[in-house]
């Protein structure tokens, strides 16, 4: 294997295939990084137990020629020292050769580095095969369903299904949930074309945050693929496989309350900053509880307290209020997730008694739903 | 107790003195910060085993009035609590009010806070007053003096003297040095004035790292005084009381060659990208060692190798190159962590053959040395 190649389009693509590679995986062969050269592109792959990645550098990028001198081959090379000395090379050209004896050069300026590699056969094959697409969404769309869903998945494995994401398409209509029981997060986006039906999957929460850091945040489309408990991600010369989660997902859709006793519109920012000054004087230990009480005259009170240390309350005027009378307790944690998630400058959340969940809405933007549940204080 | 502040002031002393503070002490008290109101100013106090700081506020500053409503008294106050409160504020102005039941009231905005703190009767007395000052420098030079030395302290506490850096005034003189025995790192200021003749002692390199951290990088002058076993920086309002380390520190004046057998002229940049080159594949078991040969022309091979993970070489060509042929393997990280903390853009070594210690100096600035030893690899 032979090419030489501009530094900084290769330099791109490792950092994006090195999210996939772990030191702590059981097979060795997946703690290097595979490298294939093609008559028009070099490929990258990286791969653990949840997710696999590649990327393909072509030959050419806007009539300007990325790699030259290719000769044909494969090999695996170590992680973290192929992906620090190509970061570290003295100059922009690289030149990279491989022997029968899997003995690897690579080539910059003055500096010559080698390289043990692994035999490139050994390393499993992947099903990046594209034979057909699910449907597309803009890349900018699916940073958005992933950022203000995931963070609501459970970190506990007693429920395995719980730390995934839950995607669904109906026609047109994508949705991403996510719940740990506690909490739920729910968004939907209008996708422009599907070519099936309906599916649904779960995609652990964990995938989604590596596509999340290694997709840009454009009006790019990328498709999505189903592939027997794999979903595959794929634009260009890259693609992004992660397995599935196996099991039943809860029906979340009754979990959500219709009516509402209590409602509140208020200004996202204002809420937030009172949020964070109550929680910190919220008992840590016991989940960073704080209480909202109603007022009379649109206005709130926000209150916590932790009993060796002190106590705060706050009280804030809201621009609307309307219903019941409220006092409630929950989570300073999981209401601040929820909000710094939401783009929106004005809220409403919907409230249905102190001891059922509430519901945290955009105002003329059906779209995001979050929903956390209150916490007994007695 | 009792006064209003503007916070901005308030906050930059509390980011001062919690640098003091750790939940880890073995006294209760010293987990708290002290808050002293005084007449014309308020007095904020941290400390641990290893260095107390206090700050105090004026209640004027360039005729603005920062400090209002003093009742004069005192308490300490729960960390992090008390900062972390302060930090998010909602308005610049804040009242702190405290009861004879230690029940401090701070109130911003309409943000009530109640803290629960701790007698100040009980917190321990600091020898922070000022009776004579021994030596004078600027901050910007002292904060050269340390960077350019406590990055060469020991951090094993096999031999406690060398986990500090030892400060000696001789006349107009200050020296600080630093060794963990493998290497040595010193740096000599001239002193516009000194009140004593000589002194000699070792601050722990923590405390160093910890003034650096608070004190500006300017001209203003802090005034340097030791106390029973302790040394006081003093400027201003601004108090930094540190422990000094008992025992008997190692004669450095005889490690230091004063012939040379090779002698080189290079570019620090080069230098230092070459060898973090070499580092990447550096056997890390082996203390990162690299190799150093000097070539015919004015060049030097820097090369290393990693058993399982390959080798790498790199010929650069340097500015001068005088005297023996020389074959030296050394640290690349202890190098590295000298280079980084010289300023010059072109640095000389002196080599005394492969066993024997080298020095990095900058040419035509004797007032910095740095010193390592060569390690075996036969």
């Amino acid at each position: 294997m032979q090419f030489v190649i501009k530094k900084e389009h290769l330099l791109k693509s490792i950092q994006a295939v090195i999210n996939a590679i772990s030191s702590r995986t059981v097979i060795p062969i997946l703690t290097g990084m595979k490298i294939e050269a093609k008559n028009n592109h070099i490929i990258l792959t990286g791969s653990n137990s949840d997710i696999s990645i590649q990327c393909r550098i072509p030959k050419m990028i806007d009539n300007e020629e990325i790699i030259s001198n290719i000769e044909e081959g494969s090999i695996v090379l170590p992680v973290p020292h192929f992906p620090e000395i190509i970061r570290k090379l003295p100059e922009n050209k690289v030149k990279v050769t491989t022997n029968n004896e899997l003995i690897t050069k690579i080539e910059s300026g003055n500096a010559n580095f080698i390289l043990n590699g692994q035999n490139s056969n050994e390393y499993p094959k992947l099903p990046l095969q594209q034979n057909n697409v699910d449907f597309q969404i803009k890349k900018k769309d699916l940073k958005q369903l992933i950022k203000q869903t995931v963070f609501a998945v459970s970190t506990m494995e007693t429920r395995p299904i719980l730390t995934g994401v839950q995607v669904s398409l109906n026609k047109n209509e994508l949705t991403f949930t996510a719940t740990d029981s506690h909490r739920l997060a729910l968004k939907k986006i209008m996708i422009d074309e599907a070519n099936v039906e309906e599916l649904s999957y779960v995609i652990p929460g964990k995938s989604l945050l590596e596509l999340d850091k290694i997709i840009d945040n454009n009006e790019d489309l990328i498709n999505v693929t189903m592939l027997d408990n794999q979903v595959l991600f794929h634009h260009e010369g890259f693609y992004f496989l992660s397995r599935l989660l196996t099991g039943n997902y809860p029906e979340t859709d009754r979990l959500i309350p219709t009516t509402s006793e209590t409602k509140i519109n208020v200004n996202k920012k204002q809420l937030m900053e009172t949020i964070e000054r109550a929680a910190l004087l919220a008992d840590r230990e016991q989940n960073n509880v704080i209480r909202l009480d109603t007022l009379q005259n649109n206005k709130i009170k926000i209150s916590s307290h932790s009993p060796e240390i002190g106590e705060v309350k706050e009280e804030i005027t809201i621009q609307s209020l309307e219903g019941e009378e409220l006092n409630i307790s929950f989570s300073a944690r999981y209401i601040l997730d929820s909000l710094r998630t939401i783009e929106d400058e004005q809220i409403e959340i919907d409230f249905t008694g102190a001891m059922k969940p509430f519901i945290i809405k955009v105002p003329n933007d059906p779209s995001i739903l979050q929903l956390i549940l209150p916490i007994r204080t007695f």
